[in-house]
């Protein structure tokens, strides 16, 4: 080998105990300022309502549930996932509104600790680079936690508003007054959050409810920071950033995309969309296939649907929603600059570029990152479920991704799993929720100058 | 928005015609210089061996098989797979040369293309750039494509010839010489060539033929530039590159980390491990977890693993083997790149660095092209096939996953299919042989300057 002129220099600047130091790294991306406050927080919401949700009034007959059902049931509503181990009967009018609470305050959490994380992103790296990075969140003008909580809870509870009071008059016809106040508030909120929890299995047969949550659950996945970029764009005219732009183009061609794949191979199925007229046919179709990245309402039986459907539900829930939003997955906007990445070489360039637009050198590494970490979760988990339920593995992928992308689609299996089982699956709703935004957001907020270089040496690829 | 002093420039440079240039660079990656030549030549061999294979003389019983049997045959011998819809007892001594013919063409075809592109690559790059780039061959003093083609050809059929002498004795003892020393030969063949062809299925239950085929399937997974520059540094003292030792550590730990996998969840499985001694457990499932990475021979059956296994099994056949190897997959240095991004990230560096050597900036993108490429064309495929052939979706992902990887190990479906699915577990091994290998050189080859630059902009990841 040529000897470099690096290699002295190289080898004066020892890296000071390389595995050591990766530990200890690792641990500040975990339980560093950011995401320890976020782990805890969540952990100490989930222990409050699995106390609330193990009660015996929670429960229409007074009997109370496991507390591993509850506690199932508690980070199920927290993490806005609906993957459940109770029919909706299960509950108490009481139990409905503990419900209700734990996905207003999940959601509500996930969407504050998601704009706050991409402000505490935006001002490390504006301290130190000329980035447009603040531009990400649209709120660069807020600047303090509380304005941005306050922010938050406004536009959250005025789309939540506008839901409720399209569904309204549906409900209070069905149900009178109280009771379909009631449950158009729990439609709306459970659809904005992307919690996916019905309290009635046929609810979503009137075309208006349905397209009334189809409208919240895209809302709601689109993430706060570009639902607040749309509504400075209509009133304060200001200009679509990069985040916005990416994920209202990966959204529509995967909900598009997710629509036509799902109408073919459901389009004769007597189970699912073969009974229908054309229209139903499509509208089922585009709403199954935005619920798959993370709604989680169905309109029909899952375990009915083709294997063809299951695998391209199963990449559908794995890729989930926008950034800082209520939908779980690795993102679309990762999935977006996991793909720029195919084109950047096809094109042959040397920088990620898209809309005039150059990307950070470093983004493509987070990226993976996250596909990476994510596909290590759900393959663990895969692996630990077979193992206890013995379901097979279709089955069981399914449900981990569905955990993972904290969607709420069942096969049953949450319901029919024993306790270890449904551990599991909590802790993957867990992971999916609360790891994957900390995960990213901690790992750009580490990015530092370098201090010394070393030779460039490249390997063979592929 | 913030007016960018950019913008102004990057409008007066406008990307010339964005979908039209890109569908022209598109075609240029498969159909340029280097990938045209292998993807025309690879075709040409296969249909001369299709040919062939369709023969009466090919068949014990004179009774040929069907064109897309012989297709299907012809295609997993030459791209060294091993999937096939025949038993071994098929084969006339004639059909048995045949396929011997088929896979040593197909092993150094692939072996001489790999060394080929990766001095493309070498060269392209080093003309620009200050990369010690040519080091990651150690060929560099070759230069000439007739060198290098009589390099692979020695230290391929050294190696060979090695295996064969050590497993001489034990079927010339079994079978007579003749007989003997054309199982002998077609076992090292097979092996060092990652085919995983057999001439009886009891072949391996002797335990130095097992070892013999365990290291040459060991020693072709590793790759030419591997070999070679093993080679250099026992009799040149040359000193170790990074490619090769990445090759080799991400070996080791798949290998070790696979096998322990495999001995846990096979450990108390009548059908594979359970009933063998604790010796004979770690040996077999050392065997299987490197065989799961293209060499695709097996002592047990397939479809009496464990789910877990085959999960274990489904992810070691999609990472395979080494580059310019025999083995299929996207690689191991693939691997060894994405899981240094997240490394990289983690630490909050700003260049990636292993071994005191830093990547090139655009390497990780080949490593995400090659990744979601790969992806794509499975997933895809399962679709396909599930659609043609009614069977699960484990089961279905297995063989597909067995054909991009070519390792051949299968549950059965190979054979069963009907001729469509045949067809696209055909077009799955070409693509995973053929595809992969161009498609990495291609995109590197294509880099080029940057002319003009975008401001910077950060979307939310995660
Ligand atoms: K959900
Ligand atoms: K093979």
């Amino acid at each position: 080998m040529r000897q470099s002129r690096y290699s002295l220099g190289a080898r004066l600047h020892r890296e000071p105990r390389g595995a050591v130091r990766f530990t200890r790294t690792l641990t500040q991306v975990f339980a560093g300022h950011p995401a320890r406050a976020a782990v805890s927080l969540f952990l100490l919401v989930i222990s409050v309502f699995t106390i609330l949700l193990a009660s015996p009034w929670v429960s229409a007959e007074r009997m109370p549930m496991t507390l591993t059902d509850a506690a199932l049931t508690a980070t199920s509503a927290v993490t806005v996932t609906g993957l459940t181990s109770q029919d909706p009967e299960f509950y108490s009018f009481a139990g409905q509104v503990v419900l209700l609470a734990a996905i207003q305050t999940g959601g509500l959490g996930i969407v504050t600790l998601g704009a706050w994380l991409t402000l505490l992103v935006s001002r490390r790296l504006s301290l130190r680079t000329r980035l447009l990075s603040t531009e990400s969140l649209g709120v660069s003008k807020l600047g303090e936690v509380p304005a941005l909580l306050l922010t938050v809870f406004v536009v959250t509870l005025t789309i939540e508003a506008l839901l409720t009071l399209v569904m309204l008059p549906i409900f209070v016809q069905a149900l009178g007054f109280g009771k379909g106040l009631f449950h158009a508030l729990f439609y709306s909120v459970s659809a904005f959050s992307n919690a996916g929890f019905v309290l009635d299995p046929n609810s979503l047969d009137h075309p208006v409810v349905m397209t009334t949550i189809n409208i919240g659950v895209f809302a709601g996945a689109l993430g706060f920071p570009v639902v607040y970029m749309l509504y400075r764009m209509i009133f304060h005219k200001a200009r679509m950033n990069l985040h916005t732009r990416i994920t209202l183009e990966m959204t529509a061609i995967l909900l598009i995309g997710g629509a036509l794949l799902l109408a073919i191979f459901e389009w004769h199925n007597p189970a699912t969309l073969g009974t229908m007229s054309t229209g139903d046919k499509l509208h089922n179709a585009i709403f199954a296939s935005g619920m798959t990245r993370s709604g989680g309402f169905n309109t029909y039986d899952v375990t009915a649907q083709t294997d063809q459907t299951l695998l391209v539900t199963s990449v559908l829930m794995f890729i989930g929603g926008g950034s800082g939003s209520t939908a779980g997955g690795i993102k679309v906007t990762t999935l977006a600059v996991l793909l720029l990445a195919i084109v950047t070489e096809i094109r042959g360039e040397e920088h990620m570029r898209v809309h005039r637009r150059e990307l950070p050198v470093g983004l493509i590494r987070v990226a993976v990152a996250v596909l990476m970490a994510g596909s290590v979760v759900v393959l663990t988990a895969v692996v630990l479920l077979t193992w206890v339920t013995r379901a097979d593995l279709a089955t069981t992928t399914f449900e981990v991704l569905s955990a993972f992308g904290t969607v709420g689609l069942s096969t049953g299996l949450t319901a029919s799993a024993p306790d270890a089982g449904k551990w599991i699956l909590l802790a993957v709703m867990y992971i999916g929720r609360v790891g994957t935004i900390t995960f990213a957001a901690g790992l750009t907020i580490r990015q530092q100058q370098t201090l010394y270089r070393f030779p460039t040496e490249r390997p063979i690829i592929g």
